[in-house]
């Protein structure tokens, strides 16, 4: 029994005032040739579908061929939870009308408890789905005193243990932060000060467990809690990541293997770094000039509309930084300034609204002040 | 053969900043309470399900709690199609995936030539949907050369007719402004200046014509081509108008009889004219007090907070209009002041600003503007 497991589509996103759907939609048409080519008995998608609760039309356009090039053409079915950036009632509307035809849009708590069970060649196999949920809503629905997403995470694994068929197998579909798994920048925290994290020891008791919110790929704990990772790279600083989804065998005796296969935006997000005329120098010669870049000038002097200069060459420079414009004099002004107190900071800019000095009263009154501020 | 035509639920709509939502799913109620209690073998809806193409995520749970309960429960098809309220992508998301479970949201061009075929008593019924569009969307999707409503359905009809099977019964669903029929205040206009209107005459040739838009029930050029109207009042100005649904019955030779429905709202909207006092004193036998209310006080004195005196024995009134207050004194001074120039508005005006009169200097250069602008 295989299935492909993927997360965070993140369809309609804008990165740098650039839409990514064209990139996305071209990712999407290879998840479409590789069911066509490799039969599997279904496709996960843990959350994040859409960038935002209410997401561009075209995003919307675009999950809807892609819905009924699967469940309709390919006929396989789609089991798929929304993610913190999802609108879980605006993408549930209809859920339960599109279950005969394939699409299972587990996203109301009432779904957590009714798994999706897909018949196989190792027999029934039960995907059950934990739509995305701040830990209030939770408490607040259920009547229980969960305050941390670890607590409500460890009470929704519990209601579902207690569903457990003994002749299923059985597939967790979770979008939440497994505590110790690596984060991207791209990902918008579930919550402020690390209390989003979640620990995997509430997850053991299935056979897989897919996940989704943090971008890259990877597993958490045991073998079978993955990561798929993000369908495209959203930040310059997963350049280096091998984005993708998790094709996942099981067996009769529950978790087989998992395998990474990979997907290509069709534009690849790169930083370059270097002194301007080398970089142009060397654009000639590189296959990939449409692709995202983030340079990083290292020149040490002033340059005449650097960027003009470069999307001559590199059509998409969608960032450009310039640290090498602080050596020197510059970056030795700025950690002057950073050494400087509150009091000899105001006087500058006393002396530059008023045009003449503080006066040593003003002064006085101005440290007071100032301590008083500090002592809050 | 039965069915029922409704249209312009408008769900989520706000009036005088209060949220209808509770009234609509009591409404919705007696819609599902008359299915239960009476056979139908569809229910139409002729456009603005929402009304906005954003709705509130409250609206669409509302939504999607009947339709579970008329598809899912009573197993009654629902035929829609997105009004120029809704967002026909938005709306339409899944749509391709609902229809085994009878829920057919017709929201893109190629729906109009796949009706629904729904088999009955009396052979099979095709029920083609017209989902709303600007002229502009219809000649660049067709590249037809239609510039106008009219043509647009002129055109649209026609592509229609060409589809139609001799064994069929043809029921047809639009969501326009047919020309000649009656306006409420609560619609949109589609267009401005009247180029909305359409002819009847491109729809004679179906078995029954289920209109929506216009938000009262009525028929326009043949006895089967009607409007059902709105789900309940949205102005008060429809005070007097009956809302409800449309039973349509056919039979062999087509359209057999339509019968209005009627549904009522927990709240009416009602105009009350009179004295306040008056109102105040009868309001204590008022078996209605909850009704939204607009008051309009005939009055010709003022009056210290009427709202809240009123409010204390009709906690609805959501506007207040003041027409007696003209009377006497204050109307003689509005009519008088009508009557005066430009030249000595200004000067009451200059008098009150500068608390000082005009010179002689100052209204003759006055007087030149004046006739400069007048002369524009």
């Amino acid at each position: 029994m295989k299935f492909l497991h993927t997360s965070d589509w993140h369809l309609g996103r804008q990165f740098h005032n650039v839409s990514l759907l064209d990139d996305q939609k071209a990712v999407l048409d290879q998840i479409l040739s590789y069911i066509q080519s490799h039969p599997v008995d279904a496709l996960v998608i843990a959350g994040d579908v859409y960038d935002r609760s209410v997401p561009p039309t075209a995003a919307i356009e675009v999950m809807n061929q892609f819905v009924n090039q699967v469940c309709g053409e390919l006929k396989l079915p789609i089991i798929l939870i929304p993610g913190n950036h999802d609108g879980a009632q605006r993408l549930g509307f209809g859920s339960g009308r599109m279950r005969e035809s394939g699409l299972h849009i587990l996203s109301s708590f009432d779904d957590i408890i009714n798994p999706v069970v897909i018949e196989s060649d190792i027999g029934p196999v039960a995907f059950y789905g934990m739509p995305y949920n701040d830990p209030e809503i939770v408490r607040h629905h259920f009547k229980q005193s969960v305050s941390t997403h670890d607590e409500a995470h460890q009470f929704l694994a519990q209601q579902i243990r207690d569903c457990f068929k003994p002749e299923h197998k059985n597939v967790l579909v979770s979008h939440c932060f497994v505590d110790g798994a690596i984060e991207s920048e791209s990902e918008r925290p579930l919550s402020i000060g690390g209390s989003d994290r979640v620990s995997h020891e509430h997850f053991t008791e299935f056979d897989y467990v897919a996940l989704g919110h943090l971008h890259q790929p990877q597993r958490k704990g045991e073998e079978y809690i993955r990561y798929s990772g993000s369908l495209m790279k959203y930040s310059f600083s997963e350049q280096h990541q091998k984005k993708g989804m998790t094709l996942v065998e099981l067996d009769e005796k529950g978790f087989k293997s998992s395998t990474h296969i990979e997907l290509t935006a069709p534009h690849e997000m790169r930083i370059i770094e270097g002194e301007l005329q080398a970089i142009i120098d060397a654009a000639h010669t590189d296959p990939r000039q449409d692709d995202y870049l983030l340079v990083r000038l290292m020149d040490t002097h002033a340059i005449l509309n650097p960027m003009e200069k470069l999307r001559a060459v590199y059509p998409n420079v969608l960032h450009l930084e310039k640290p090498g414009m602080l050596v020197g004099v510059e970056q030795e002004m700025a950690q002057a300034k950073l050494a400087r107190s509150e009091l000899d900071m105001f006087k500058d800019f006393f002396s530059e609204a008023q045009n003449s000095e503080i006066s040593s009263e003003q002064e006085q009154a101005l440290n007071q002040i100032i301590k008083q501020l500090s002592q809050q």
